[in-house]
């Protein structure tokens, strides 16, 4: 029999403030070059930033509770190797600053440790209706210890 | 420290004839509508069948170097629940029939065991260019114990 | 000085009963194969049927205010030949049969008139917490007279 | 009868330096919260600059046959404002710079005049080993009349 969690989706883990979350590269990251196709690895910074909230106990459904989703206000993408079909990847997330709505997130991919692309993300707490609001008391409490000491805070 | 497989992407188990494969829904997976739109599951069964070969040591890569690749040519999605941001589904894929260029395959999602969407799928191996060839004898041989006794073989 | 719809996106055309709309092939469609992936044909559908329902004055956005969106419940994809990179794909559209909720389309995509694949698809009209309902009556009166005379109407 | 011309998808026109294609939000470019999901954007801007150079009479799939393809080697996506699904919008192209290998390119999406999103992009010709190599001549001078004359070149 199967042990209990063996059909629960990786969800990463936290080390000190660095979350790491294991990638697979399928067809559907690819393009005709033979490479990943550069916009996918937007949509695996996404999934380290929601796991890494995961792994704080803070899920988007919760969330959306109290009406709140997030936006990509900026986005920066630093493509140094390219990655192909079955690699296996590992997205690090870091959040180094959040204060009010907005939220600034370090993050990278690589492959066998090698640096394959970098972001650096902004992010805004929003309504439903689109709006900018302050991001929900829990969300910035469990944060608080696992943002750069350093960082502006904006 | 981590144990040593901690950043390997889950590639699902073999159970008898299923291969169950976890996956998270994210953002990128849902639209306006608050569900996870169709066309992400065809991505899910696609990810199911891509480990399920993998769990025989057959990679996409692997098959490139043989000039082999995967081509669908018949899919068939019946919807039957809805799911939504922060989901953990699984998919089940069993290979019932293979037979030179030719695979047949069963799929479903679950959450919680509850059904969600099934899928039949042919597919066919095809040489780079786009043609129709056999499948390779080890992926043949590997999966024969694994295919259906009682389906058609086409 | 450009004319007024310049900038228009192409919405298609209404023939008869048939709604033909273009699509042209991008990196974001094709994977390693270099051929088109097989989930992309399911998002030009939907592109076809939205297209064909906004050349009959009925946007998502106004069924939005109605508390109706559409859910997919059924969709068999046959794939004859693939598409590759910079491609003109034609997606043509027929609504077949609308009951209450439910909706039948069949749909093919052609590329200089030759077939490449063909889509029968089923959808349910939902309300946004995910439950079918009727479909809008502006909405069942405007595609009465487009529908397959025919058809069994479920 | 339609037109000679009413099956071709939009690919946008040149005016001076800019080159403007209209692009439809569909399902398939929304998430939960109801906007756009942030990484379409980065589809859209990959669309506007492959209809740009095929304004210039040059394919994706005639620089396969010189062994040349594009990767994004940096994209900046600066967010002020949010889409919806069924928007009409435009995307504007810049190519800025181009030197040897590498290409810059400047590009925003606007919905009715207004500015949604910014791109900054650089690419990189390569061969399909994924290897830096010069962009094929036919390219560069065709670019040559389009690029700032202002920009750096690198």
């Amino acid at each position: 029999m199967a042990p209990a969690d063996a059909d629960q989706p990786a969800a990463g883990r936290l080390e000190g403030r660095d979350h790491f979350l294991p990638v697979r590269i399928y067809y559907e990251d690819t393009d005709f070059s033979g490479l990943v196709y550069h916009a996918a690895y937007a949509r695996f910074f996404e999934r380290g930033r929601s796991d890494f909230l995961r792994a704080l106990g803070i899920s988007h459904s919760a969330l959306l509770t109290e009406d709140a989703a997030f936006a990509v206000t900026q986005l920066t993408l630093t493509f140094r190797k390219a990655a192909r079909i079955d690699d296996a990847l590992v997205v690090r997330t870091r959040f180094d600053a959040a204060k009010g709505a907005r939220l600034q997130i370090s993050q990278d991919v690589r492959r066998d440790g090698e640096l394959l692309v970098e972001a650096a993300v902004e992010c805004c707490c929003i309504s439903l209706q689109g709006r900018p609001k302050r991001a929900p008391e829990a969300l910035l409490r469990r944060l608080a210890p696992l943002l750069d000491p350093g960082a502006s805070r904006f």
